[in-house]
């Protein structure tokens, strides 16, 4: 019987995250403060993170610790299993060997609970009983709600209000764990008000839904925010998945040629694949290649500029430097909501500037072709935003057929596309459209950039 | 850290299904001809089944070998975790130990596939390609799909009409492994067009859905019929729920007080339960308690009567004795679509009917109130069948608390419910319709059982 599944045991739960910034010869430029673009302060951070967030923030630990009651809730999804995909490599006719790590199995059914129950738990410690958050698809909003009902506390999520439209079971999900949804553009912040004034059917982006959350938690005392991606605590947590992989690919025999993730702000492939850096770095692993896919729709790593900018659209809340198509980017309304950010995680775009990392941006339609290969071969049916990764990685696998390479190609199956199967039927009826690449949509949305040695 | 999830290693996945048959000293009785009345032959059912099937329905065997290939499929997604309930627990202030079984982490979602796999397999090794069923809820016709798609097998399903309107997901699931899926009853057969030209919009019943199958498997030589229920056969595959259970409940240190599972046809439960019954049999267990878990609006156990009855509403399938409600009974358009059968597993009644288990029956609205504590504790959204158990549990651990017994209480969550949200809507929105015990409706069609000496 060739084995399909690598499992951990419920004592092999990694103890700690792993933090890249310890590694990282050229760290990313500090965040500013979006109105005098000087380095921002822990206390300029205060009114919307915990202090242990701000502090992991910026922390220079290679490792930081897990508390005992966050690996207590963690153990109820967590280690997930690490599939070989035998049957796949089969129907590909490739000799490339595909793992792929299994996140679809949480509550949430997806990576993003990794970093919600830390993020809840810290918060919740410090006092703060009501969290703000914005969400696309709805996996993050999902994710926090999950976490805030664990911890008893108010969750309130701004849904991109496409996402609102297309995916009502999401919004159920949130709702059957407590959390108060709304469509963001909405009524309930003053910058919401704003942008329905000017048009009432809005479809709304990531970078306006934050906008509204953070208006939310600064105006409260009760509240603060939570940020799915992005951030450099989001991206440790998310570690666990690629500490994970690391020792299961280990117990399979094999090391990665190849790895694969779909970025949106970049939390789950850098959860990742992050872990797999030092190697890169000590020269260990040199030719290992790291593949950032991202949406046409969205072209943030390939069609973007890496310069200073707004992670929201209000310009209320801290700039970064990273690759961006602008603040006021509004991308087309592609299925994957989750990917739909003019942003990206500043570790990854330092990576990426120094070349220790690739990316390429694909169109939905094809995406949707690949993930119904993999649902068809593996049976899992996994979302839109993942769905990027298995195009990706069916590529490669293709091109392995063609050179006759046996590649190892690992991916991070981030989340399970149960409530997405509107986004397969437009596929599987002929009805999905692909988008032009919004060249002038970014031209003119990175005139808007601050101005700010970049 | 307090234990919360047990695993088994992937060697530790069952290598034989277990066969209650072997053990029980009152078979059930033989199934009868549906027009002659007369025992079937291996010859009747083969038109439906294959011959390996036929066998191991009628199979005396303790143990049967499940084959490698299978075990390979099986690996995908089993061993499955079994959960204590800790969280949910602490909630109810119950001094009881609750575990639970997530056979949720399978590609369709529920515990279904560990037989479609097994019967697409054997009807694959006898040339069979296509394969016809019903599904009530879709949970089934996603397994068969699934499971078709596997082995390059046609599937056609026929989705009673009322769950085809009420959750178009489970459809698009089926479509995206490559299914064909009618509403039943359908245009497709002569059964289904006769039905509909009596009323067009026809709800449709679980007993139609299968009339509609049979026909299609019985007029074609390419096609064999597929059950996702109550015969023996489909039971036994699904031991390995209950093998597994039993051997992480003692690595837990525990053994079940109480038993608890939703039935239907009265797969999933027995599956789970039936490998603890040679413990009572031998007194070995004799105090443990089977709680048989099905709703109002469809009390099979409760409110029927045991006794001879197709097992179709067009009474061209065998006849079975067991618990039934009349093969042309209708149930009242509840959401756990999987539990509006009319009938029963005979095996299960066999047990019932010498007080070997137990049964109760709830109406939805409470149901749902359980699903969404148990969702707000444990995390995991359960499917509309599942939270009938649950809320039988929630009685259970409440009146332990009552008490002050520190019972072990143990049941199969068969399902999550990512495709019935549209349910928790209507329950968390106060729209949820519970239905008048439908008393005159089961006396009507008790009426037209067949004329067999009872």
């Amino acid at each position: 019987m060739d084995r399909t599944k690598i499992l951990l045991g419920e004592n092999e739960l990694p103890r700690q995250w792993y933090n890249v910034l310890a590694d990282l010869p050229f760290p990313p430029a500090p965040y500013l403060h979006p109105v005098t673009f000087e380095p921002i302060t822990p206390q300029d951070l205060a009114p919307l993170f915990p202090q242990e967030l701000i502090k992991q923030e910026v922390s220079q630990d290679r490792f930081v610790d897990i508390p005992d009651e966050l690996l207590d809730i963690y153990s109820l999804w967590r280690p997930t299993p690490l599939y070989r995909a035998r049957r796949w490599e089969r129907a590909l006719g490739t000799p490339a060997r595909i793992y792929y790590k299994w996140e679809g199995v949480s509550p949430p059914g997806s990576h993003k609970p990794n970093t919600a129950v830390a993020q809840a738990y810290y918060n919740k410690k410090e006092g703060i009983n009501r969290l703000s958050t914005e969400t696309g698809a709805g996996q993050w909003g999902s994710a926090l709600a999950f976490a805030c009902n664990i911890f008893n506390m108010e969750c309130k999520v701004y849904m991109v209000n496409v996402s609102y439209r297309q995916k009502p079971y999401r919004r159920i999900l949130m709702e059957t764990w407590g959390a108060t949804v709304v469509p963001s553009p909405s009524k309930d912040t003053n910058y919401g008000r704003a942008l329905l004034a000017e048009n009432p059917d809005a479809s709304g982006s990531l970078g306006i839904a934050i906008s509204e959350a953070v208006e939310d938690a600064a105006q409260r005392d009760d509240t603060k925010y939570s940020l799915g991606s992005v951030l450099n605590h989001v991206l440790m947590h998310q570690t666990v998945v690629g500490l994970e992989a690391k020792r299961q690919l280990e117990m399979a025999g094999d090391y990665p040629d190849v790895l694969v993730g779909c970025v949106g702000g970049g939390s789950n492939f850098g959860g990742f694949f992050l872990p797999f850096v030092p190697d890169k770095l000590s020269g260990k692993a040199e030719s290992l290649r790291i593949v950032c896919v991202e949406p046409e729709a969205c072209p943030t790593l390939t069609g973007g500029l890496y310069a200073f900018d707004w992670g929201d659209t209000a310009k209320t809340g801290p700039i970064a430097r990273m690759h961006t198509l602008g603040h006021g980017f509004v991308p087309p309304p592609i299925h994957a909501g989750g990917l739909r950010y003019h942003g990206m995680a500043p570790i990854i775009c330092a990576l990426y500037d120094r070349g220790l990392v690739e990316a390429i941006a694909l169109a939905q339609t094809k995406v949707f072709e690949a993930a119904v290969s993999f649902a068809r071969a593996e049976g899992f049916v996994v979302a839109p935003e993942t769905a990027h990764a298995v195009k990706a990685v069916m590529d490669e696998a293709l091109s392995c057929k063609e050179s006759g390479e046996a590649k190892v190609i690992a991916f991070n199956s981030s989340g399970h596309g149960h409530f997405d199967l509107g986004a397969y039927e437009s596929f599987l009826s002929n009805e999905l459209e692909d988008y032009r690449y919004p060249t002038e949509q970014i031209r003119a949305s990175l005139e808007e950039l601050p101005r700010i040695d970049q």
